[in-house]
Parts: structure tokens; C-alpha cells; sequence
């Protein structure tokens, strides 16, 4: 393709991505096809000679647009809602255009430089102490995994590291994300050693039977050696009061990883500061700014008070790779199991300054007013009731029935196109999830959802 | 940002990326930054309100691209070359328009068929056998690191994993990528248990060698689980015997991982078809196309012949992500640590679609032949020797001289800004890489370069 071909095509693309995003509201949210639909209409082989990119710009919108379901539209409001903002998006194409690795300082220096600069910034908003190390990992997975093999080289000092990790053992309450333990499974940590913690009636990790496992544990010669308290969870949004394990944590001299994926970035508020109570205790931590800071998948920043033991973790380097530009130029590949670093701060970097603070903090702001006025209509409404409190931007609720009739109203909001929910089971009984998070969504869009899920209780009976 | 801003400063964003393609002989490959200097360029805070796209776009221009190392220019040979080509950038701009996240199948179904599509299409071009199974990760470090669990989980029986891999051992040329180590400790696997195989005098692993270290550790009682071979080594582009190592890892019941990162790709040519001998045989092998296919970082292919493998380690499904989709809506998660999961495939959709097979064949085999050709100028220079096999595109080559003449030699060449070549270290002697992997790279390009080296050269003396 010759530099005046892209540019045309490239023109083409950003209108079709500008009136996509103008037309958002015309998409169903979820999509309509059936499983196998796409991979019937595309051919079992790939072309031998070149095809036009009309042809494949064509394929994409009538092919490929009816098979996503989209995050962009104000009304998916499923596991957590997101924004790939404008300027997010404009960082994203420019780093596709440089293509460039910053495995390396010298392989582009901004990619390290900007990563650190950004995520000082970043730091900053959050509340954060000034010696944590920031470094952006792909998703929050990958962020918690290097939690855990952080913990684990804390925990076993490298002459005893023979890879017998039986008598580790890492605490999380029940609500904890399935990466913590994914994580755990694997760094090689047993499954059979990851103790999940009750939670209280308002789905808190319960610090005392934290304290009490741990001294099982240690009664048992099992040596525990990473606690994960979470700042918004995935189900219901709550906060583990992380001032309390962090105290345990210290107690016994454990790895604190929080995860605060999508519940910190709230911090950037004043009013949401509190959110961030303990966690500049906390070992590491991990938020993801393409949750809900506007910035496009993916990009997840990892904070950690001790880069000295990624480092001593994952610091091997091969001739091939060594460079002599001293000790100002930190090597990124030295803090992480991934090599290749693409150059995500700079979509980051878009977004902080094309919004700055105020900018994001009052669409953060929005989604929390909005999420206690959808709780409000929930609450006047005789036909559901809630199920947890709302402190971010997440609403769960269920119809008073059967977990079949919130199947059924589930299945039916969903196969409507009208909005995505999600669901989540608390205390064995089916809970259906309102979580808001992207940009788009007014007072408007919520209320004709609630409207709709109205429509169809009434159906139900 | 409304949509007619983005329109305008997409256009803008696109015209400057043609702009930059278009020019890209200008810029000076090496960036010229010493470390610190773009950070002090940039304020110590971010911005408390948002600030106009017109003074973001002008610092990226002004301070963003000297701090960049320009992988596009087609005098960059270091490391490995790479390209990120005009369909595969458009296909990440509407990746980032889109901004899906395919973790489960309804969560956009495009991305979890047009991922398993395009995979087939892609394997039947490298002559893997129907039964692998493929799914799509960040880097090849991440997909090593995948083959190392499910090795893991194929030598230990679940109810046994109670996280003590003591006696696991994993094999791999003293060659293999510094991901391979990084895998291991990773997955808790001890480093000690890490054995290196020394290389033959084409620096392939030596399958005596391989099958006597087997067999002293059984004799020691240890549990040999993971051999990995690489096809096109970072340091020298060597390819490991690949039919006698899945032999020796068939006889012990051993995982067999094919690390063909950088040297897969060159499979889809039919005189090159034989780099990929024996790899059918392996449980595992990843390919990066954001290497030598064409598609813009990062999108490495991971396939394997047991998939169940992985999905035993990592399908941990938590109530908010099920879903009763039946069994032809597969959801990758269930694949591995990660949960979010971006659209890469489209990237590579448009690529295979836009070159076809022949296109991006021919262009490979344009790096296969000038690689050929510098190489031929190396013989031809005696000041200069070659120190490894052409097999690729990748030439080795020192100067008779000290080690010290050859840094100093590629100091100055990368200093110059006219190229950028990495290096390696074989038997205790430095040498120089020239790693030919960008579509642009001419005959001329080559040209220049290597009457730079021969002029640099003179001045050693």
C-alpha cells in the first residue's frame, strides 16, 4: 500500500470510526449471531494473491460489525462498563504507526520514559506514595501474577528457590477476581493453597478470619506469603478494608497486592480518596486506566514498592540484550516475564492531558451520581429489591422471584439489544449487575434501560 | 471530543503517519536522546484541566518522536526486524474504534471466531497439522510461558499438584530465548532446574547431549517434563534439530515446544517449508507475526495439540462470566492467565487478506535473498568473516579485530543514526547482527549500510 493509498483508506477508517461512534445508539448491544454465524461466512483458507482493501473494508462492516457486541454503546452496562475515548484512540493509532518495542531503553526511549512519566502522573492522582515503581502491563492478570512472583521471591530467598512451593500459601476473600487465582495456579502455587476468606453482610473481607487462616496456617508449618484485598470487586463492588489486612499483612510479614482494577481510578475524585485507605501499605498494586479511565484495551498499571525483587525475579539478560547506557536507562524487560513492550503510555498520556484531572474525574463523578439515582428507581420500584450498596458505579439488583425469572429477564433485556447486563450469584441467589463506565451514557440511556427492564418484569408474571 | 473533532484530527493523525512513512530515510534510526531527556522535557504533573489535541499532537511531534527509535526505517537491523504494515495498522485503528474485549464468545463473537479463523488459515499455510489448536497472546513470552503450564500439567497428575515442581526439569539449547528461563521461574519451575544444552558448531541444540541429560536426571531421580526447540535462534538464527528432539521427547513422555517466534514464519514460502520439520510432532509451538508477517506488535500465535491441557489449568469460571453459549462458543479465557482479551485478530485478518499469500511470501523472500547478498559482501571484504549460517534473514559477522574494534565499530554505526544493528556474543567472541525484516528495506538501503560499516571500519584502524 503506498503512503497516498493509506492515507485515503486511513481517512476512511476514521470516518467510519467517528460515525460509529455517532451511531452507537443504533446498534443492538449485544450481538445477534449465533455461535459459528462469522466463521461460515469467512473462507476455510486465506487468499493466495492479494485482495483490495475495499473488499476487506466491506467484509469488516457487514461481516464483522454484526458479530461484536459493543462496549461502546451507552447502554452495555455488563461486568464492567469501558471507554476507548477519542483521544485514547488517536495515542492507540499513533503507537500502531511508530511500531515500535520498548523492551529496551535504547529500542525508543520514550516508550520507557513516557511509561514512567505518565504513570508518576498517575501515581500522583492516586494518592500514591512517591517510591512506588510504576510499570503497565497488558491486563490486570498479568499485573497480579507478577504480585504473586514478587511475593514468592520475597517469601523464599533465591538459594532455597528449588521450585517447592507446597508450603506457600496466599489468602484472598471469596469475592476475589478468578485472576488472583489463575495467578496463583500459574506461578505454581498449589490451588490447594489458596484460601478464600468469607466475606460480611456487605461483602468485606472479614479481617479476623484473615488473622485467624493465617495462624491455622502457621500451626499447620505452612509458611503464608501473600494476602490480595480488593478496592472494588467484580461482583459487587466492594471494598476490603485494606487498612486492617495491611496490619496482618505486616503482622506476619506477607505480600500485600491489591487490586484495585477498577475501583481506584475513582480516587482521582477528592471525594473518593478514602477508596485508597491502607493500600500506600500495600506491596503492589494494580489499576486499570481502560476500565474506567478512558483509555482503550489494554493497559494495566502495576505499582510496587519493591521493583528490586521483579528485577531479581526476572532480570536475566542475554548478550543479545545488553546495553551499556547506565543506570538512568531503566530496562522495562527487566520488571516483567514479557520481553516485547508495545507503546501503550501513550494513549495514556492522550488521555490524561485531553481531559486532564477535572476532565475525568467529573465523567467518573457522573457515573456515580447515576449509578445512586438507577439505585433510587430500584429502590421505589415494589418489584425488585437491591442486593449490596452502591459505592461506585455498579448497581446490583434482582426482580423478587426466582432465579428463573431473572434468567428470563436477563436473557430477555439482553436478546432485546436494548442494553447488556451481567449477573452474579450472592448467597446462591441470582443477582443481575448495572455497571456504568463508559462516556456515553446520559440520565437518558439509563432510564430507557430501567424502563425496559420494567417492561419485561411485567411480562414475567 | 465530538466526532467531527476526531474526524478532523484522525485525518491528521493518519496524514501524519503516511507523512512519516513516506520520510521515514530522514529520521536517524537510533534515537539521539541520552536517558532523562524526554522525561525532563515533560511537566512533573499532569494537567488539572484538559488541554487542546493541537498541543498534544505538537509535543508528540516535537518530544515524543526524537525519543523514538525508529523500528519502521529501513536500516533498522537490530534485535529482529519487523513491520508493521499499512492494512495491519488500519486494522488496529478500528481494534481501538471498537475497543471489544473477547474474553468470553458473546462478549464479541468476532473476536473469538475471526482469532480461530484466521489461526486456521494461518496453520494451513505453515503446514501444521487440523488437530492444533490456536489462540492468540501478547508476545511469545507469554505463549512460552502458556507451554510451560500446560507441560507442567500434562507431567503432573491435578490431584498431585500441591505446588512442588522440585523435581521438574525443563530442557533447551544453551541458544534458546531468555523467555524460555523467564517461563520456567515464572511458572515456579527452580531455575536451577533449568538444564542448557550446549549447541553444535551450527549452534544447534546436540540431541546426544539432550538425551544423556534426560537420562542422568531419571537416573537422579528427577522428573524430565519440557524440552523446548527453536526454529531460527535470537542470537544466530540456527534451527534446532527438530525431528530428533521430538523423538527423544516422544520416547520420555516429554512436552515438546517449539519456539519458531521469528523462524515460522518463513515456513509459508514452499522452499522454506522444511524450517518446519518435526514441529507437527510437537505438543506446542508459537509464531509471532508481529514479527515477520507483517502485522504491527504485538500479536503472538500460540498453538498446541492439547488444548485440554490448558483449559484444565485455567478454566476457572467464576458465576459473573458464565454463560450457556453451548459448546461452539468457546471462550478463551478459559485458554490462559489472562482474562482481557483485545481484538488483535482483525490486524492480522486484514494483513493475510490485503498480501495474500504470495505477497507476503515475496517479501520474505526478498529479506531470505538480501541477507544472501550482504552476506556475500561480507565474504567478500577481508576485513570481515561471517560467523554463523545464513538460513534466514538474519547475517552475523565480526571484523578481524579485537572485540573492542567491534563495539566500538557498532557504537559508531548506531551512533550515526544511518542504521541500527544489535549483537551477540558466539564462543566468547563478539559479533554483529544484521537482521533484515522490514518490507521497506531495499537492496539500496543494505547497500548504504554496509559501505558505512566498510568506511567506519577504515577509521579503526
Amino acid at each position: 500500500m503506498t503512503p497516498e493509498e493509506f492515507r485515503r483508506f486511513g481517512h476512511e477508517v476514521v470516518d467510519w470510526i467517528a460515525d460509529y461512534s455517532d451511531r452507537i445508539r443504533e446498534y443492538p448491544v449485544l450481538s445477534r449471531n449465533r455461535p459459528g454465524d462469522l466463521t461460515r461466512a469467512l473462507p476455510p483458507s486465506a487468499p493466495e494473491t492479494g485482495e483490495p482493501m475495499e473488499a476487506i473494508l466491506s467484509d469488516f462492516r457487514d461481516l464483522i460489525v454484526p458479530a461484536i457486541t459493543h462496549w461502546n454503546h451507552p447502554a452495555f452496562l455488563g461486568y464492567f462498563g469501558i471507554s476507548g475515548s477519542e483521544p485514547g484512540i488517536l495515542g492507540e493509532m499513533l503507537a500502531a504507526g511508530l511500531n515500535v518495542n520498548g523492551m529496551l531503553w535504547k529500542s525508543s526511549p520514550a516508550v520507557t520514559e513516557l511509561e514512567q512519566v505518565t504513570l508518576g502522573w498517575l501515581r500522583q492522582w492516586l494518592g500514591l506514595p512517591k517510591d512506588f515503581f510504576g510499570v503497565i502491563y497488558d491486563t490486570a492478570s498479568t499485573s497480579t501474577l507478577h504480585a504473586v512472583v514478587a511475593a514468592r521471591q520475597m517469601a523464599v530467598a533465591p538459594e532455597m528457590a528449588r521450585g517447592n512451593w507446597e508450603h506457600l500459601v496466599l489468602y484472598c476473600s471469596e469475592q476475589a477476581h478468578s485472576s488472583v487465582e489463575k495467578a496463583a495456579v500459574t506461578a505454581g502455587i498449589g490451588r490447594c493453597n489458596v484460601r478464600t476468606i468469607a466475606v460480611d453482610e456487605n461483602f468485606r473481607l472479614r479481617p479476623e478470619l484473615l488473622s485467624s487462616a493465617i495462624e491455622d496456617d502457621l500451626r499447620a508449618g505452612m509458611q503464608p506469603f501473600c494476602v490480595v484485598a480488593t478496592v472494588g470487586t467484580t461482583a459487587m463492588a466492594s471494598t476490603d478494608p485494606v487498612e486492617q489486612i495491611a496490619d496482618i499483612a505486616a503482622r506476619h510479614g506477607i505480600w500485600l497486592h491489591v487490586d484495585a482494577a477498577y475501583g481506584g481510578s475513582a480516587a482521582i475524585l477528592p471525594e473518593m480518596a478514602h477508596v485508597m485507605n491502607g493500600c500506600a501499605r500495600a506491596h503492589s498494586l494494580v489499576v486499570n486506566p481502560h476500565k474506567w479511565l478512558l483509555t482503550p484495551v489494554d493497559l494495566s498499571v502495576f505499582y510496587t514498592s519493591r521493583p528490586d525483587l521483579l528485577r531479581r525475579a526476572f532480570s536475566l539478560v542475554p548478550e543479545y540484550l545488553r546495553t551499556g547506557d547506565g543506570p538512568e536507562a531503566i530496562n522495562l524487560m527487566d520488571y516483567g516475564f514479557q520481553l516485547g513492550r508495545r507503546f501503550r503510555a501513550l494513549k495514556l498520556w492522550f488521555v490524561m492531558r485531553n481531559y486532564g484531572r477535572e476532565g475525568l474525574a467529573a465523567i467518573i463523578r457522573g457515573h456515580l451520581d447515576l449509578a445512586q439515582e438507577f439505585a433510587g428507581w430500584v429502590k421505589n420500584d415494589d418489584r425488585f429489591e437491591l442486593c449490596a450498596p452502591v459505592d461506585f458505579s455498579l448497581v446490583c439488583f434482582r426482580y423478587r422471584g426466582t432465579d428463573a425469572d431473572n434468567q428470563k429477564l436477563l436473557d430477555a433485556i439482553n436478546r432485546s439489544g436494548a442494553a447488556l447486563l451481567s449477573h452474579a450469584v450472592f448467597g446462591g441467589r441470582m443477582v443481575l449487575r448495572v455497571a456504568i463506565g463508559n462516556y456515553r451514557t446520559q440520565r437518558e440511556d439509563l432510564r430507557r434501560v430501567w424502563d425496559c427492564i420494567g417492561v419485561l418484569a411485567g411480562k414475567l408474571g
